[in-house]
């Protein structure tokens, strides 16, 4: 028995989610099915791939998240399978959805699902592929479908991500960028908080604004920005009680610096 | 180990969902219980119908379907289960919930709920036949109780519909009804795209309005009607980054005709 | 198998629920883990107390309620496990949020987490003990641990409670309190509607107000207060398409008075 998580933007007020677990149910009934998050906002490739990749490392090895956050679907964007080392599978569109897990637990191999076997029909929707390439997909992975099997081995170099520039050391500190905000509008860079030097103070930086690090939001009055470490491990930008996105204009990318004594 | 399916209208604030899945793993341990939705608005019979019709197919055969949208729960509306063709199960009140998944998977079978040694108690909540009556009944169907055992058979003919005109072929057309619309306002018809003739020009009518046919929304201008074959495969009419139901004066039941060339 | 139940603060728009099922498909695979609500408002115990005493009934004997509404997180509020008459266990933080479901279903032995070995970490997060302590504990006890091996034995009555005045009987009546208000601004006594007398006439009082008491909100005009028994089994002050908290300006506590002729 193994674990399928999903993952969509689909919402939970209609059966879109319910028809991908019919599908799954068909195929692999020991899986069980969990839920990560259908709420994700429409679209929003970069809020998906921060939830996927603060999520996946606390289940067990094996798992198979499937994905989908997919605005690309109909065009000749790429569905794809991958591999991890920890032997968890993702599976869902090659859109840099997926790219963000890899960071943790990198990818042995990657395919292409281009063949309809393993599909629910070999005519999916133009704009279903959760219920028709996907949940089939991962429903096949848990019942022991190898990888290899799904599809044409593609280069793990080629996938796509959301080029991001990763955490960087630099003198006194590191950078990093913007990788997702929340809906209290935190801003969430990509820098653990991990690499923090413990005990002294530190300050980040952002669009030529400077933050003080703090441990808790309340550390600083109502209305004013701080950083802060993040329950996901990350360092966070924010503004107690306030929107950090708006006060600071910040989006997806933006350049994040870290600075201590 | 069988697969129940809950839709309902009782939200995902409260406990109540948990309550019937609680009786459910008491009855049938061994049972997968897989949400439809919980946010059917209050009462909507019609959209509840909706989502069964749209999301029953995807589900393997033997699947028992548990909906319970019920605005008469303590009146005189029979409680019924049905077994479909398919050898799923759909077990509900008898209010024109279920008739729409009857349409892709005629009955085989209907008894009325009578007897209460398959319900929670003999004396059930006047408010509350979800956790005392419908979920311990396809609990009871999931580990083997034959449907014939839970009350006297009732003739298919006798369950209530929702009285909406069948697609029906006229000449270079076919006419149906609206038998739903949805949380953006779009007005769905109860006629399957697949009865389109591939390739050519089409248009639908409501109240005297026409509207062209069209692949996606945004083939026409915001703010423009247009019919267009949905995800769900039925003809929908909609306005582009508009209200249809609102735009056209639609409701439930109102004659929609598809002409083609 | 055994079954586990969620109930949380948590919402369902980020990964924070997952996480919690993910640790504990990797400690007790065969669990099966039901969601009771994690739509409680942030931080609100009674409210978090209320739906668990409601839902946890309907669960078989042996079913482990993991309840984490935790407004002190990483302060010395202790961590507890409860194994209550039914064999069923509550665990979560001591803050009075499990004392409703134990009036029900009393304690046999209570412990307090301080065992690490069954946390996902000896280095728990400090502000996210569901993933970390009261998770794996949950999981840990659904495949056989022992209650008494997860921390020293603590005096069940030296756990919180919310200081409730219990119902208790006077002349003509009985006394009890308010121990929650839902969504729509119903005031939810702990007064169970099985104390009043069949038949004859009954009225409420709560802050030198006095409501009739009545079967069905309809049986008062739009706007009027009154009392009733509501579907979860306690006496309910409502007003008729109105919001009973604001009208009454109730709160957690209030004293609630019944009387009968």
């Amino acid at each position: 028995m193994r674990v399928i998580t999903l993952l969509t933007d689909f919402g939970l007020e209609d059966g879109y989610v319910a028809a991908m677990k019919g599908v799954i149910a068909g195929i692999a009934p020991e899986a069980q099915v969990v839920d990560v998050t259908h709420l994700v906002p429409p679209q929003d490739i970069a809020s998906a791939r921060f939830r996927l990749l603060t999520v996946a490392p606390f289940f067990p090895p094996g798992t198979i998240h499937v994905a989908v956050v997919d605005p690309g679907v109909g065009t000749a964007r790429r569905a794809v399978a991958i591999r991890c080392r920890s032997g968890s599978c993702l599976v869902g569109p090659d859109n840099g959805l997926l790219c963000g897990a890899l960071e943790a637990d990198p990818p042995l191999a990657v395919v292409h699902l281009t063949d309809p076997r393993f599909w629910r029909t070999a005519a999916p929707s133009a704009t279903f592929h959760g219920r028709d390439v996907f949940a089939p997909v991962g429903a096949h992975l848990a019942r022991g479908v190898t990888l290899e099997a799904l599809g044409p081995a593609v280069p793990a170099e080629g996938l796509l991500t959301l080029g991001l520039q990763p955490p960087t050391p630099v003198s006194g500190g590191v950078v990093g960028a913007v990788q997702a905000t929340d809906r209290f509008g935190n801003v969430i860079s990509n820098v653990p908080g991990g690499l923090l030097p413990g005990g002294g103070a530190w300050r980040a930086s952002i669009g030529g604004r400077i933050l003080p690090g703090h441990r808790t939001y309340a550390d600083v009055p109502p209305g004013e920005p701080l950083a802060l470490v993040g329950s996901h491990g990350f360092i966070e930008l924010a503004v107690h009680r306030g929107d950090a996105r708006n006060v600071l204009g910040a989006s997806l990318g933006d350049r994040v610096a870290i600075h201590w004594a």
